[in-house]
């Protein structure tokens, strides 16, 4: 199987229309259509990667909505094979690059944002690449219902430190913080792909769940 | 030498009464005039047992007037050798609780305060003694100038976790995180005696650097 062969991956995402969503930009204020139970919070991903999180917590909570963005197509395909060995009709999964969501979602259209090891992006001059920078923050606010709520997890220590910076000087409220995610054992943690491999090196992954003030 | 015996203790502090503040209660409002320098910034640190921590930043900061508390007689007079032997001219030493530091000290006399290491109080019914405690924020508050910072240093995650929410949900902002100071190599950094101690077991240290909104 060669992923970098699109046309294979085309045919795959177009054949399980219900997993990956084909216009996205045409279902912006009307996500919840697109769901059996339309009345259910709309959780995002940003960076799903191979969709072990998303599947998973699709499987976990049934009575919420969840969609999935990830830009690269050969890693995307993973995800939905996930989604369908997972047997859950909750997770939706959408190829595009999430530049700038107000392109995706109406003002107030998501409950509540995962980003997941999402990348670094270490050098001074990349800052505002950093899916926690100012601009981004500001598009989560808009999109986000009011008070909505962006878990963050990851590994990586300098973005860690940034994200916490960033969140506190765009005035969020630190809701809940974790440095050493895995000693906890919070029993209804699900790890994403990246989190497993550097969680099995025994390096500590960092966790908090911030709130835009109201 | 037996610390416990405290006529010894009570007779070292009071030979050095250029170190040891005498009657700190009466001082309140007029700490400056302790000092050689009645200009400088005056920097404040609770809890801080053996001295390492106050001496050292005397030595490193000859600019900067600092006052230490430390409840612990016998903890204390450690901490009064650490500064004569530092030779440095700018360090005062207070033996008493910091219950409340507005008994010690007069609205916005105090312009930067460290905690380091406090103890952490992990059990929930205590939390009201931990020292990042809505309460205390309090007293920091009225005691630091507008805008004034606490550094916070420890190897407690959860004390460190709770202080990083507590400081948010009082609604300061967080300047600077760390969640492994010892990988960061900051040369300025003046470790404590636990610091010493945990980072030699392998233990991360954490730090922050918040500040009251004016
Ligand atoms: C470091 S990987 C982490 C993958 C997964 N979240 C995990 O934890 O295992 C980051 C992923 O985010 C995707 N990504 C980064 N920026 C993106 C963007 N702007 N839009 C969509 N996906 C993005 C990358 O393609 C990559 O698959
Ligand atoms: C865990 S030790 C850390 C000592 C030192 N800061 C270090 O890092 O090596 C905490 C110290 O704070 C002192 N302490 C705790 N609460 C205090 C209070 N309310 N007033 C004065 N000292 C206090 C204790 O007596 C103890 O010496």
């Amino acid at each position: 199987m060669r992923l970098r062969n699109k046309p294979w991956a085309d045919d795959y995402m177009r054949e399980n229309d219900h997993v990956v969503v084909q216009k996205p930009f045409e279902a912006k204020g009307d996500w919840k259509s697109l769901f059996d139970n339309k009345d259910n919070p709309l959780h995002l991903e940003i960076g799903s990667g191979k969709g072990q999180f998303i599947a998973g917590m699709g499987k976990q909570h049934e009575d919420i909505n969840f969609v999935g963005i990830e830009r690269v197509k050969s890693v995307i395909v993973g995800a939905v094979k996930k989604v369908l060995d997972a047997g859950t009709s909750n997770v939706r999964l959408v190829n595009e690059d999430a530049e700038d969501l107000r392109d995706l979602f109406e003002s107030n259209e998501v409950d509540h944002l995962y980003l997941n090891f999402s990348d670094p992006w270490p050098k001074n001059r990349h800052e505002k690449r950093r899916l926690t920078f100012r601009t981004f923050l500001e598009q989560y606010e808009e999109v986000l219902v009011p008070g909505g709520e962006i878990t963050l997890k990851t590994d990586n220590r300098g973005l860690f430190e940034y994200s916490l910076m960033s969140f506190s000087q765009y005035g969020m409220l630190i809701e809940d913080v974790s440095v050493d995610l895995h000693a906890d054992e919070d029993p209804l943690n699900v790890p994403t792909e990246y989190e497993e491999k550097f969680a099995a090196k025994g390096q500590p992954i960092y966790r908090c769940r911030v709130r835009f003030r109201t």
